[in-house]
């Protein structure tokens, strides 16, 4: 198992994340998302119809950026494979909706179904640039 | 030419950015960097042995990601294409080191040189959750 270095491990839990996937077009395509460092695994939920799990779907291949927003020189930047799972019944939205006090299953529209991804960490690269 | 939008135009002279570039191996990379926004084209200023200059002159296809560190649901994300120019007597680095007060010139190894890196939008995509 990849670990997390520990100069870096409050940004586990921060509020935000980028996520890099990969586009149809070969594009690098990024975004703001929620996440939850679970039980020592970063996974995100994500509905079934955006963009990024058509991405992820096709090419498994991504990148979490953990950014110090207060301490924009200090990041986190997770290169790895998204294990996808079903969460037809919503009980890993329902944990990571609880980290955000927000129930995920009343945002989506009727119809709308989940994923929770699993992102296997395959480099993780520590960066701070504000270090002595 | 791309027209960036009115509503996220503070966004385009923050202070840093994150990059996405497509690695050897086919993983997105992410690493923060800084930038210029220079007569309505965003370029950077990136030394030659770096990792993401290897990568954007095998694969032009990059992601620029603008994201508002205070309001961290509020970004600008800028696909496009790497125009790579060599910029051997820091021309660019000068102009760019002067919107940080620095001299790029005088943090580069001896032998190290530079390119400037103009991207090319193919899409932009302006995102603000926080808007009622």
């Amino acid at each position: 198992m990849t670990l997390f270095p520990e100069s870096h491990q409050d940004l586990l839990n921060a509020q935000v994340a980028s996520l890099a996937t990969i586009g149809r077009d070969g594009y690098p395509q990024v975004t703001e998302i929620w996440f939850l460092y679970d039980n020592g695994e970063l996974k995100l939920s994500l509905t079934t119809s955006r963009l990024k799990t058509r991405n992820l779907r096709r090419d498994p291949r991504c990148a979490l950026f953990l950014l110090d927003l207060a301490n924009p020189s200090r990041y986190l930047a997770v290169r790895g494979d998204a294990k996808i799972e079903s969460d037809d019944d919503y009980t890993f939205a329902h944990k990571l909706g609880a980290k955000y006090s927000a129930d995920l299953e009343e945002y989506d529209p009727p119809g709308e179904s989940r994923i929770a991804v699993t992102i296997e960490p395959k480099n993780v690269y520590a960066v701070d640039m504000s270090a002595g």
